[in-house]
Parts: structure tokens; C-alpha cells; sequence
């Protein structure tokens, strides 16, 4: 970066995106029968006309209006400010994003407004990328120590982790880095293909959560499909309260499923705290986060050993600098992270968030496992590519954000040419 | 209630209401130092001309629009429903509204889309009361036990409460309801008024977290003014992270303050146990929720005896049915409800709320404070009223949400006279 050159943002546009999936069941679970996989998206103008940051939230297609109101009411935070503030310290300009006193009150750091400040800061390391010519992955990657930790707000999550400890914690596996950078090249992120566990596709896949007798005549029928040397994983997409959970995954233990996830309410930490305690007998582990509102969650969610795997959602945390905060205080707790990989545009960003964790927080992708959803990559500049069951590792400038200007046309709602010939 | 009548949800309109407070730093605080208050306002219009329901959500300005786009997106599951399907089982309609499967993803039940849903439940809860003919304490104090429950989710909090368990809450006080509905006419509910605690109103007012030394003099100087014998409060507003907030608290011991309010994030449930654990020796309860987003929150800051004053706010929390399941919560385990009650119209609504706890919940008032704030009643059509330091208790039909239409026209945003003035 040339000390010389400022770039300043001079507009954004934000655009309400929705790919009407519902009429083909691509990702319906029990709590979400019908979705339309959308992003409330966003692009960075800057006053360099070949340098823009694309940014999108990804949602379920009714209330992307939400988030693209709530993106818009970011704008004074972001018109007239230089990308050179942000990189200059990328953690101040998180904080600078979501403490607007007025904005505040309708989170904080949470819902609507929290999954706007996702498509915002995403936008912001996409263009940050460009801008350096690198992906996201190999961005951070390169990054010291201290660069890293000046990309966190440790509001929160200071009596848990500190900057010092964080920073003895990266500064530990610094020296073996670039080994990892040269084995993620050559073989790949191992990737979990989460689409045959989807409710809607036929009767032989897995579902559950509706009826007992159901959910154990099925997986009788997987097990007897895939044998017992392979994984597999149970989703209730929060239908159950604790109790209830409790009992029921309990009698689906003989199909040893390898995680229960969403067992009930995101947001019931020692919930989630009683359920794993019952299920760890069973050798059963807890998995959820693709609703985990923000780090402060995550924070106790880890404390009180209320999961297992970490699911972290690219666009559900605020973006890149959360991100960074939650694989830090997942690696304190030795606790794997599992993006969520479902949706449109996910699998392109959580590819670049597992290889930085890989690089430089945990070290290790033992029990990482990535969600990989095979739907939509058509409509991504950059899509991402699996080779035998792995990420391959980007090496498009950028952190692969950005929707092809035609499939944003054709998918604009409710007006765009698409929803015509749907409506 | 006539049975041969039914009255069909027409329409809704909804409106974006901002005074311009923050040119007088009514309500300021170290983490809102200019808010303008608003509401997010909806209004039910029904196939009868004479019965309208209208409900507001507060906010600080910035992002009115954003919850007033949550509400629109709310509108397809009310229009054309009865305001019979609500009265015939309340908890049910409150389960249909969030639970629409593509909005879901952009909460669950928290954030923008529960502050929307907040002003729609609190319509339909005017709308009840004002066809029924009583203000909303009253029809809820008439109700039977049986008729409460029915008013309630328990989805995600029936580890802790389960409705057998609270239907005996509930029966153990009914037989002396009435006397209490009695007491409260004649002697009204205890109010407390916050402002004098708000930051920028002068030099001898109470402000804390900014500057420790600061606070040591200004606590002696309210000290030396008030003595010890009446209670004072004090409010961090979430500036401190949990080490910190213990710390600092310790050093005021001496000024004796009743409660400590949002000692940090207000998500941080874990973090509230260690803080209220560390002052309990010093006889200092933390006090909590006006930033609590939802029942399963409360439900575990109560398990972990993480506050020890639960401070609802009427507008956050998902309307009238979630904050029976807060009060239902709080009465298990003897806490006391001390409504958020600044802002506008929030004293109107929290007057019904304390009373209902009263007379049908906790039974009591020992320890309940509720918070009045002596601004903008006079835009209200029913203005709550203050006797001898005590709300008097409301008796016109409805929950007292309504705004007058000629304040609504003036405070229009960004068009409204009002706003033509100020800008």
C-alpha cells in the first residue's frame, strides 16, 4: 500500500437481492419451510472508479427490506471516510460502525441492525483486499500478530480474553505459518456438504425434531445407507425447549450422531449448557451459532462449555472483526470452528474465515468442519471450488462477496425481471 | 364481549415520530448522548370505523425507519385476521407473528424485529382493551388464571417455568386481587423519577463510568444533598466491560447506591452473575433489562441471579405477552419489576404493567419501582398521571399508547412541521 494514494468513500448503494429458492426446497429445515435464499447487499463507491467493497447479508428472502433500510442508515458512518482510517485500524472503525448513539438502541450488536453492519464490514474488507490485491484468507494471513489484534473490539469480552493473551496465543504459532499457508495451497480446506441433511429433498434424507418415531425410522434408514464410519449430524433447528431435547436426542444415541445442533432457543446459553452436560455421556456434541447474535454470546457460550462445535455465520457476526473475536475465544476453549455454510454466498466467505483460523488462530483443521452448500455459486464473481471434498484456496483479489452485476439485475425484488415471471 | 360480533384487522398504517429532544439533552447518557425520542407507531384499523388499535415502539431517532419497515413487513399476518382469533387465544397469535419462517432468520425475537413486533402486540392489546372497555390493567386483572396462561408463549422457558407451576403463582393470589385492585385506586402505584440521574442536565447531577474521580465527587455532592436515607440510584449504561465494573463500583461503596443499572453489555448474562456476586457484600444489587431483548434472556439472568431489580422495558420485549412471561419469571424467583420508564409514551405504558404485577403476579410492591420520566405526556390522548409521587391508576379503555393525531402530524419525520423547524 503506497503511503501517498487515499481512498475515500463517496457513496454507497444497496440493493434487495432474492434468488426465489422456495420453489425448489433448497434449504428448508423445520423452522424455515419455505425460504427464498436473499442478500441485502451493498457496494462502497469510492472516488477511485476501479476500486469498489461488495458486501451482502444473507437472509431468507421476506425482510431483506429490513436490512437494506437498516444498511442505509449506516451511510453517514461511511460517506467522506477513507479506507485508510479503516486499515489504519480496522478495530476503532468496527467500533466507530456500531456505536451511533441513536442506532445503538435498536440492537445493540444484535438482529436487524447487526446483520446490516455484517454486509457493511464485509463490504470494507472486500474492498481493503482489492485494494492489496490479495484475498481475504492470504490478507490476514499475512498480517502480524499485532496487526491482527488491532482488527478487534474487545468490549465485552475483556474478563475472558485479553489483547495480551490473545496476542501470546498468535505470536505461538507465527513461526509454523507459512507451513500451513503451503498445505492449505496444496491440499485444500476440508469441506462437509450439508445438503443431504435438508428436510424437502426426499423421504430417504435425514430430518428432525417433528415426530420421534419419524426422526428414528430415518436414521435407521441413513445408517444402514452410510454405515457407522461416517459422520453424521442431526439438526433440530431450534424446535425443542431444553427438556425436551434432552430426552429426544437421547433415544436417536444409537445412531451415534456425531452432533445435535440448535437444539432450542440461539440465545439460551445455559440451555444449551444443560444440554451438552446430558448429552456428553452419549458422546453426543452440541453444535449452534448460525443464529449467534454477536461475540458476547459466543463468549459465554464457551465459558460454560454450551457447545461443542462453532458455528459461526459470516454474515450474522458483524463481519470480519467479530469473526476474528469469536475464532480467538474458540481457540482459548479448544473449541473447533464449523462455519455455516447454507445460503447464498456463505460458502464463498466462510471459506476464507476457516483458512484464517487454520493459519493463524487455532493452527489445526482437525475437527473443523465447513459447510458447504452447492447452490447459487453461478451468480458469484468468484465462486468457490471444491476439489475431492476441499475448499480450494481463493486467489482472486478480494474476500469473494461479490454478485455478478447480470444475476443482480435479473434477482432484484421485487422488481427485477426474475420475480416477474415468478409472481 | 358479544359473541355475534367480530371485528376484522382492515389495515395498517404506520409512521415514523420523532420530538427533536436532543436539543434540550432530555434522556442523554454516556452511551446516547443526543437521542431524539421517537416512536415507531402503528395503528390496527378495523372493519369498525369507531375501534382502532395503536401501538408504538420507542427509539432514540436514527433507525425509527428501520422498525417502522419491520412493522410493514409484519402487515400480511394481520390483515384480515379477527381481533376475536387474538382474544380467543393470545399466546397463539403471539407464536403466529414471530414465527413467519423467512422473517425468523433476521432475529429470532430480537432487535429490530422485536421492537416491530413490540408496537404491533401492543396495538392489538389496545385494541382489546378499548373494545372491551377498560384500561389494560384492569382487563388483565379480570382475567382468570386460566385466561393469563393462555396469553403466554412458553416456548424456550419452560425448563424454568412450566404453566402447571405458574397457574398455581397465579391462584394463590387471586383470592386477594380484589382487595389489591382496591388498594391501588385508592393510593396508585409508586413511581420514581429517573430524570434527575440523566447526564447534561447541570453540574450536580449523577453521571457515571466516564471518569472515576469524577463520580467520587459528584456521588459525595449528591450525597451531602439527599443524605442517606433516600435511595439513590446509579447507571453505568453498558461503558464498562466486567472487570472493570467491579472495580469501579467498589470504589463508591461508600456513597451507598441502591442499585447499579447496566453495569456492562446487556447481553452478558454470565458476566452480571460475577458482577452482582462481587457486590453483595457491599450491599449493591445490579439492575438490568432495559436493553433485554427477549424472555429467554431474563429467563437466564434470573437462574444465575445475575440482577436483582428486572427492569422490563415495554417496548423491547415482544408487547404485553412476553412481559407477562417476564413478570411470571421474576415472581418465581422474587426479583422485583422495575419498568424502564423513560421516553416517550413508556410511563404511559409501564404504569399498566407495574399494576398488573401487582395486583395478578408478585403481589406486591415492596421493592418495584417504576420509573417515570416527565417528558412528552402532553402528546399523549391519555398522559399517565403522578399523585403524592404515585401513578394513579389509568382508567380510560386501552394501554394508553395512543398519540394525539395532531402531534403525529407535527412530529412526522422527516416532513412534519416540527422537523422543517429543526433541520
Amino acid at each position: 500500500m503506497s503511503s501517498a494514494s487515499v481512498t475515500t468513500i463517496t457513496q454507497i448503494t444497496v440493493e434487495d437481492i432474492r434468488f426465489p429458492t422456495s420453489k425448489e426446497l433448497h434449504g428448508s429445515d423445520a423452522m424455515s419451510p419455505n425460504p427464498d435464499f436473499s442478500s441485502a447487499y451493498v457496494i462502497l463507491h469510492t472516488d477511485n472508479p476501479l476500486l469498489e467493497g461488495h458486501g451482502h447479508s444473507f437472509t431468507l428472502g421476506r425482510g431483506t427490506e429490513i436490512i437494506c433500510t437498516a444498511i442505509k442508515a449506516h451511510a453517514y458512518l461511511l460517506i467522506g471516510h477513507t479506507l485508510e482510517e479503516f486499515i489504519s485500524n480496522p478495530g476503532a472503525f468496527w467500533r466507530h460502525l456500531t456505536s451511533d448513539s441513536q442506532l445503538r438502541w435498536i440492537g445493540p450488536e444484535k438482529g436487524a441492525i447487526h446483520l446490516a453492519l455484517a454486509a457493511i464490514v464485509n463490504a470494507l474488507w472486500d474492498l481493503y483486499a482489492k485494494r492489496e490485491g490479495k484475498p481475504l484468507w492470504r490478507l490476514i494471513s499475512d498480517f502480524t500478530p499485532e496487526q491482527f489484534l488491532k482488527c478487534i473490539d474487545f468490549r465485552y469480552i475483556s474478563d475472558v480474553i485479553k489483547p495480551d493473551e490473545a496476542l501470546n496465543m498468535l505470536k505461538e504459532l507465527e513461526s509454523t505459518k507459512s507451513k500451513r499457508i503451503r498445505q492449505l495451497e496444496e491440499q485444500g480446506y476440508p469441506a462437509y456438504i450439508m445438503s443431504a441433511g435438508w428436510l424437502g429433498y426426499s423421504d430417504e434424507k435425514v430430518r428432525l425434531g417433528r415426530d420421534l418415531q419419524d426422526d428414528i425410522r430415518r436414521l435407521k434408514i441413513v445408517r444402514e445407507e452410510i454405515g457407522y464410519d461416517r459422520r453424521l449430524m442431526i439438526d433440530a433447528n431450534q424446535v425443542w425447549d431444553v427438556d425436551q431435547a434432552i430426552q429426544w436426542v437421547k433415544q436417536l444415541a444409537e445412531f451415534r450422531p456425531y452432533w445435535i445442533e440448535e437444539p432450542t432457543s440461539p440465545d439460551d446459553i445455559l440451555g444449551h449448557a444443560r444440554i451438552s452436560q446430558a448429552l456428553r455421556p452419549y458422546n453426543i456434541g452440541v453444535a449452534t451459532g448460525e443464529h449467534g447474535m454477536n461475540r458476547i454470546l459466543f463468549k459465554q457460550m464457551l465459558q460454560t462449555n454450551a457447545l461443542q462445535f462453532c458455528q459461526i455465520d459470516a454474515c450474522r457476526l458483524g463481519g470480519v472483526n467479530e469473526i476474528l473475536a469469536v475464532l480467538l475465544l474458540a481457540a482459548k476453549f479448544h473449541v473447533p470452528i464449523c462455519p455455516h455454510g447454507g445460503g447464498a454466498g456463505l460458502s464463498e466467505l466462510v471459506q476464507h474465515l476457516s483458512m484464517i483460523d487454520f493459519i493463524v488462530v487455532s493452527g489445526t483443521w482437525e475437527n473443523g468442519i465447513t459447510e458447504y452448500s452447492d447452490h447459487l455459486h453461478e451468480h458469484f464473481e468468484d465462486p468457490c471450488i471444491i476439489k475431492n471434498g476441499r475448499y480450494v484456496a481463493p486467489n482472486k483479489p478480494g474476500y469473494s462477496t461479490q454478485i455478478k452485476e447480470n444475476s443482480r439485475q435479473q434477482y432484484s425484488f421485487p422488481n427485477g425481471p426474475m420475480w416477474k415471471i415468478h409472481s
